[in-house]
């Protein structure tokens, strides 16, 4: 087992507990930017609900909204003028990851002065920057508890980075009700990106030694197999939305990393992918990840696949590593692809192979993916071509 | 389910990061009060690791030793005033959860400037007290992450509860290796301990709600009782140590909280045993928890007794739900009295029944004990009697 840091300072409101949001903007001042997204949160009347309560309490607030789904650069660069020229003591983000990420972004470089991807290309953490307050509407990235924002700049198409403390939410609000709008295929999409969150951190090195985080990483991975069929089938089914918000929170809190080896070789992938054809990342994550457990399948991995889809997908024992690991993989590519109904290749997402080249590369950041097997630009761009 | 707050700002070092301790420490001054109980790490040889690194770097240190194992507001009291006449800016608390509880009664007292017990009588939520850091020698209360602390007034026989974000530490440097020395007996207390802080938030009253979080309660018993037959046969396993030291803090972080109805009848019942005849807390609790469940056994509580069972210690499936409880509850004696080897009843322990009507009415303050079946005094008595 890995020695590991836990430290993960953010407050967070489970369920209906949105009357703490002043109190919790007050300690940093009363200039708030509210940044969101396409308006979803205007027709569910979220957005009324908050700037009321804003006004009421005698908040100034200015607005960044229009965050796209990848969140770019530029927009991160237009929200921190708006916090210079308005003072802007506190962000308050009411979306999912996108808008979070954004906010995180526009933080950094509001503290910083410079252009964000130039804080970006730095490679620096982040410890100064203005402080987040988030109310949550999707379940997906984890971004609302943990101090990671993925910023796009399509002008080259890169996806890369930003992290620190300093982006850490102070506080979150996390209300199930919050996700009861969010269609289907949103839904099916936020959950992949949370199960591959904890794959990320499972231990398919084949030398588990913490038995207690590799069970509770498993039930997260279970949590959302068992709740996002419901959440589908049934929008407004609380436990389910309940289940399936926690889990997104919890498997990015560091609680599932704890002494663990992290390998994020499929979220770096994927960040090309949607860097390139602005996809669904947790559509991109759930095309690619059953390829790459059948391309680093070997007799290290096997044991693990298959105790995977033993506990998370009831697949039967008593089978040899390697068949049992198979098994595994099909079971996962049934849930992305059957039970969450999304299209299994790139190629029904539009994606052809002009750029896979590249993208290879750029996943790699010029050398290698370093993890649980080390991928080469090369091995990258032929698990790319078992997506299509 | 129930709406929660999630908020744990502690930061832990876990494993081999002591090095971090003086920049951890620095942040708050130089002036630093060292608790410590009887000695044993002058044994293990910590004592001498750790005032070497605080002279190196400078600090100075001032002590406060002798903290009981069932810590005595005389002693929070006696650190107080070492505060104030040495004007300390941090407290660095080496030990288990007497100390850690002592620590934080003299970080109040010395923030507050009032005797100890008239500021727990007081029951406000301490907001202001002098910081807190812990090396931990002992996995067993959970106080290393927790804002609470247990304090003793043996003149009154009482025992009382501290709480709130200013006595939460700091920072937790958790070695799995500073408790290779606990002998069994505190070993089976501590994971004894653990165990019943999960019971505690169980879903007991029948009607879970929270999935993700059952199991993860469930991983959390299952853990100690996979691992502490294993750290007292071989206390030297840094598996079964690191498992065992995690699960202390995971089971009352919080984390196992989220959405469940707490009941802490068995440890409301318990410090009146250590409060009158000072014997060891998770000893109490391993004597009464397996009674305390047979006393509220009934159509309601069965169905998650037998849950309980079945998921922590492999109770067979299909019987019925009273069966299935009572199989259960034997189970979890035989894990107590038998794996651990703790002697079964209060008799054992040399208690007698001469204060039993007085720790029953003490045990509910006045009152009755409201959770998942209220108790009254009689009750409660009635329970003490079953540990005879």
């Amino acid at each position: 087992m890995n020695d590991f840091i836990f430290h993960n300072p953010t407050k967070v409101y489970f369920g209906d507990q949105l009357g703490a949001l002043t109190s919790e903007l007050e300690q940093y001042g009363k200039n708030v930017l509210l940044v969101y997204g396409g308006g979803s949160i205007k027709k569910s009347g979220l957005y009324d609900t908050v700037t009321g309560m804003l006004s009421e309490s005698g908040f100034k607030t200015s607005e960044l909204s229009g965050v796209e789904p990848n969140p770019r650069h530029t927009t991160c660069n237009k929200g921190a003028e708006i916090c210079r020229n308005e003072k802007i003591d506190v962000i308050l983000a009411v979306g999912g990851g996108s808008t979070i990420d954004c906010s995180k972004g526009v933080a950094a470089a509001a503290a910083d002065g410079r252009d964000i991807w130039e804080i970006i290309k730095e490679g620096k953490t982040v410890e100064k920057a203005l402080p987040i307050v988030v109310i949550l509407t999707n379940a997906a990235t984890g971004s609302e508890m943990d101090m990671w924002a993925v910023i796009s700049n399509i002008e080259t198409n890169e996806k890369e980075s930003l992290g620190g403390m300093g982006i850490q939410p102070r506080a979150a609000f996390e209300n199930p009700v919050y996700t009861y709008s969010l269609p289907e295929y949103q839904t099916a999409c936020g959950a992949f990106d949370i199960f591959n969150h904890v794959i990320d951190n499972y231990y398919l090195a084949g030398d588990a030694t913490f038995d207690m985080i590799l069970n509770f990483q498993e039930n997260v991975m279970k949590t959302v197999v068992k709740f996002t069929p419901v959440a589908m089938k049934e929008p407004e089914n609380y436990e389910a939305r309940a289940n399936l918000m926690w889990a997104s929170s919890m498997a990015l809190n560091t609680v599932l990393d704890a002494g663990m080896v992290h390998d994020p070789a499929c979220h770096m992938m994927e960040h090309e992918v949607s860097a390139y054809y602005d996809i669904t990342h947790g559509h991109g994550l759930a095309i690619i990840t059953p390829r790459w457990l059948t391309y680093i399948l070997d007799e290290s991995t096997a044991p693990a696949i298959y105790r995977l889809g033993q506990k998370v997908f009831d697949v039967q024992d008593g089978m040899s590593a390697m068949d049992g690991a198979r098994k595994s993989i099909d079971a996962l590519s049934q849930f992305c692809f059957e039970t969450l109904g999304l299209k299994s290749t790139f190629t029904e997402l539009g994606i052809g192979r002009e750029h896979l080249e590249d993208m290879a590369k750029h996943s790699c950041h010029g050398g290698v993916l370093r993890g649980i097997k080390t991928l080469t630009p090369d091995d990258v761009q032929k698990i790319y071509e078992m997506c299509m």
